[in-house]
């Protein structure tokens, strides 16, 4: 079917929208892609409805392909469920809650792994009914903090989840590199640039999982990476290269020293390069002693030491993550007035030991490293302290800030940061959510056996917008033709009826050749046209404009903005699609 | 891709569900079409999921045929709109409510006129623009108080709504008719047996509408309808066939009786049979004066008195229908006490009339009809009492019941009431969304013109179990093949390794013409194999059996229950192909 533009439900906008901040934004409202509601609430007009559809599509198929069965649960979910895995305390205020009309409590689904562990629980009871992977494409919701960038990150997106189920761990292994490698496929034929990132499970649970983030400096995720090996990793799922152990035989024993008011790490440093202690120091010859309270679930506020290099800030991210489940705070004033034995400014380990305090330390704090740390005294630091010798940790934690530059965990280069948009999510969730529901089937032995499970995330409608902030540049966007909303953007610009009829008859031919053209047969003028073509980036932009009387039109790729004329004839329409097939 | 049944996520269940009282709701269940999560709220299986995107895909075809854009709104929606067009507050406990993590209110919505008038208004500002048809297809909430009957009257449903905007009455004419058209097309597609009824406009406001009723003796809609003349109306939207008006001369003048102990229609009648009026009396010879108080909104409570004869009972549903929006109630023992004038069991017209007592009266009570009635004072009544000579009315109303047997307004015969489900709904809403809103464009005239309105909705989801109503015997399903979920199910009811070979190389065959084909290849026996088959309802039945030694398979049509042996060859295939295609 042709679309008109004198008839398509869209209107362009010469300027950007006050609050947009990152293309994509700006570029899908202003070509009439979508419209915003309400915060984090967008409506899709046509044009970006096309494309949705389309993204749609290719992830359905290539989880068809990998053996997934579409189903389709309700939006709308009861609380009990999620209260026999806890989320419904732990979703917290992420999630959207009501009531209906008896007073019952429902929430609007973030994810489904309830869901679909009661679902699987109430049809399958054997062995043989696996491995089984089911997902379903849906309108999911979360009640963000901060709306933003357009339908980057909005509070009610469609979503492809999907779920595997497998009686062994290997089964769970198989089913998440199958679902590994289906969204390698369809991220490639999106094309969109992404990166795959060892990640935490957090608050899903489960063992292994990674994240797909496509590569945008608008992104919300920092993630590092080795160009050298490929490694890459969430920041929070970074772990650090653990240099070698030292030989201590040898090493000078530890000296105090008085160092006055040197409270900071500069402070420290300062006083360190005004003695002469045979070296110049740096921040990374010092050790940090950074104090917390955390507190396991159901357990109490317990002191926690963290020594890291001088030079290192704590990533909290990271420390959250290290920390979960348990709940922290750093420790304030009130606080250390309880603890006199931790002297602000000077603390050091050997009063955190004398003491009983938990004390993890960086990962680079290893054997027969010497550190200058505090003396536990007012204007008193220790030189030398060699750990193994002189001091020991209960154990490390990563918690320190990741730079750039700093060697990657597998040894072949330095790492380098970058920002990404997280658009697919896969989790080896194991046992947590059958064992909440006890999601037993008869073994091939007989027994019964726990199913092992995983979880699996598209953002789809996100997507959109992905692809639009990897495909545009400053005249509009620039649609992968696997996902643009027409095949060809036919331009009239000829006001000559012979030519309008032409175009039309063009417009029928390329409609019967299976390519989805949008005529633009407006009458305005070719210059607002032609912006418009531009703006709405459909891949191929056929014109039909003065060289039609000389038998010419011209077909202009929107990705290379090469152009060159086609001869009008018999074969035109043919001779397009060819070009648009590739 | 062909389906196997071995790894088709589907369990057939032997027994009804206790809960299950209609057919649709037993054999979906049992099939495995869908899965109840909390009352109101389903999950699709497989199966399910593509009958309902079998239909969706039909209503998309004929919306986009008639000129419609797909376009799609969030589900949460803010409250300002509702507000402004009194929505907020009308629908009550009818809509789901809920606050995001600010406070701010949002409701689900249950249908989206507010945010479509306010969509045009935001995009279009000229007459050229319209006439203008946009439609969705989305999930729709409605916190229903009885959510019943499987998936025909649920909490969370798939509708495609539809609104028109034009110009002018004319263009608005023009896109109703247009809807109906498509609408008529799509239920014949989907070959569900419906019959479109005049409704009333309810709670949607504006002026004409329409119901389309799929016949069923299961539906909540009672409806009425001519068989002579085609006449068919929701009991609510059925006018009263009105009698002409009678010749007063000669009617003999008003007796009062005492008539004893007759409070009630029954002894009223009884009585008037036992003394010698000359013919004999029933019920419709007397008119009964039933008594109300009603408020308009923002109004006081006043009295109403509705005469109607005696053999009809108030239809509460007309009643609220011909009296909104205005609140009512019937009066109590209380407001009688209050008004002594009413002498309950004797209210006559005098006394109404005498006391300023707005006074509506059925259409049956024409010029010179002559009624028994009460006399205003206890155990009397009068005898003869003619409308337009001895009494008259404020109006008329149409508020009694509805009878099996009443001539049709139209006069061609008599009505005959059926049940029926309501599948699509079309109104012409006028102004009264694009007036909340001053929904303006620039007209012709460069005068601003105010948008008129139409609505039109599908209840896709619900069409699934209509269709399953309609289609089935006591076997199972028997889904018309534009919905079937598969075009043939394949059951191989051969152990014999060659048969099973030859069946999966039949099912790729089939695959390849384009055959949808779910191949039962378990481990199961025959038997069970065809009970499932019968059940799941597949129009055609290609069964590999003991017949593939000899060289035949059968076919056999879920519909005709006929079965027919079909060669083994090189063009069975395409022999099946051409059975299923018709």
């Amino acid at each position: 079917m042709i679309t008109r533009m004198s008839e398509l439900f869209v209107r362009t906008l010469r300027d950007d929208p006050a609050d947009a901040e990152v293309p994509s934004h700006k570029l899908l409202i202003r070509a009439g892609y979508v419209r915003p509601v309400a915060p984090g609430l967008y409506s899709w007009l046509p044009l970006g409805l096309r494309v949705l559809r389309k993204i749609e599509r290719i992830v359905r198929e290539e989880m068809n392909a990998i053996g997934g069965q579409e189903i389709l649960l309700p939006a709308l979910l009861p609380r009990a469920p999620f209260e026999a895995t806890n989320r419904w305390t732990e979703y917290g205020e992420s999630v959207f809650r009501l009531q209906d009309r008896r007073g019952n409590d429902y929430l609007l689904g973030p994810t489904h792994e309830e869901l679909f562990t009661l679902m699987v629980k109430g049809e399958y009871s054997s062995y043989k009914d696996f491995p089984l992977v089911l997902y379903q494409i849906q309108n999911k919701y979360r009640d963000e903090v901060r709306p933003r960038a357009g339908i980057l990150r909005v509070r009610e997106f469609l979503m492809k989840d999907s779920y595997s189920f497998d009686i062994d761990d290997a089964g769970l292994a198989a089913s998440y590199h199958a679902h590994r490698e289906a969204y390698q496929r369809i991220f490639d034929r999106l094309q969109v640039r992404y990166v795959i990132v060892s990640a935490v499970s957090g608050a899903m649970g489960g063992s292994a999982s990674e994240e797909f983030l496509a590569e945008s400096p608008v992104g919300e995720d920092t993630f590092v990476r080795c160009r050298e090996s490929g490694y890459a990793a969430n920041v929070e799922a970074v772990t650090t290269a653990r240099p070698a152990p030292l030989p201590i035989d040898g090493l000078p024993e530890p000296v105090v020293y008085d160092t006055g008011d040197t409270p900071t790490i500069a402070s420290l440093v300062e006083w360190a390069n005004s003695v002469d202690l045979g070296r110049t120091i740096t921040a990374a010859d010092t050790l940090k002693n950074v104090m917390l309270k955390i507190r396991e679930p159901g357990g109490d506020w317990e002191l926690l030491a963290i020594g890291l290099p001088g030079d290192r800030e704590i990533d909290e991210r990271r420390l959250a993550v290290a920390l979960a489940p348990a709940d922290y705070v750093l420790l304030g004033d009130d606080d250390f007035a309880k603890y006199p034995f931790l002297v602000k400014g000077y603390i050091g380990p050997k009063s955190l030991r004398e003491n009983n305090v938990r004390y993890l330390v960086d990962p680079r704090v290893v054997e027969g490293s010497s550190w200058i740390t505090g003396a536990d005294a007012p204007g008193q630091h220790v030189v030398g302290l060699v750990a193994g010798r002189d001091f020991s940790a209960d154990g490390t934690i990563e918690a320190a800030e990741v730079r750039d530059g700093d060697p990657s965990p597998d040894g072949a280069g330095p790492l380098i940061s970058a920002r990404g948009i997280e658009i697919g999510h896969i989790f080896q969730l194991g046992r947590k959510y059958t064992d909440a529901f006890a999601a037993d089937v008869l073994g091939e032995d007989g027994k019964p056996v726990r199913l092992t499970m995983g979880s699996y995330g598209i953002g789809v409608s996100r997507l959109v917008a992905v692809i639009a902030e990897q495909h545009h540049d400053e005249l509009g966007l620039r649609w992968p033709s696997s996902v643009a909303p027409f095949d060809v953007h036919l331009v009239i610009a000829n006001k000559d009826a012979e030519a309008r009829a032409g175009a039309a008859e063009l417009a029928g031919n390329l409609d019967r050749l299976s390519v989805d053209v949008l005529l633009d047969d407006r009458q305005a003028s070719p210059g607002v046209k032609f912006t418009d073509a531009e703006l709405l980036g459909v891949p191929w932009i056929v014109v039909v404009g003065r060289g039609w009387a000389d038998g010419v039109v011209e077909l202009r790729n929107r990705f290379s903005g090469q152009t060159r004329e086609v001869s009008v004839g018999g074969s035109l329409a043919p001779e397009i699609a060819a070009a648009v097939a590739g």
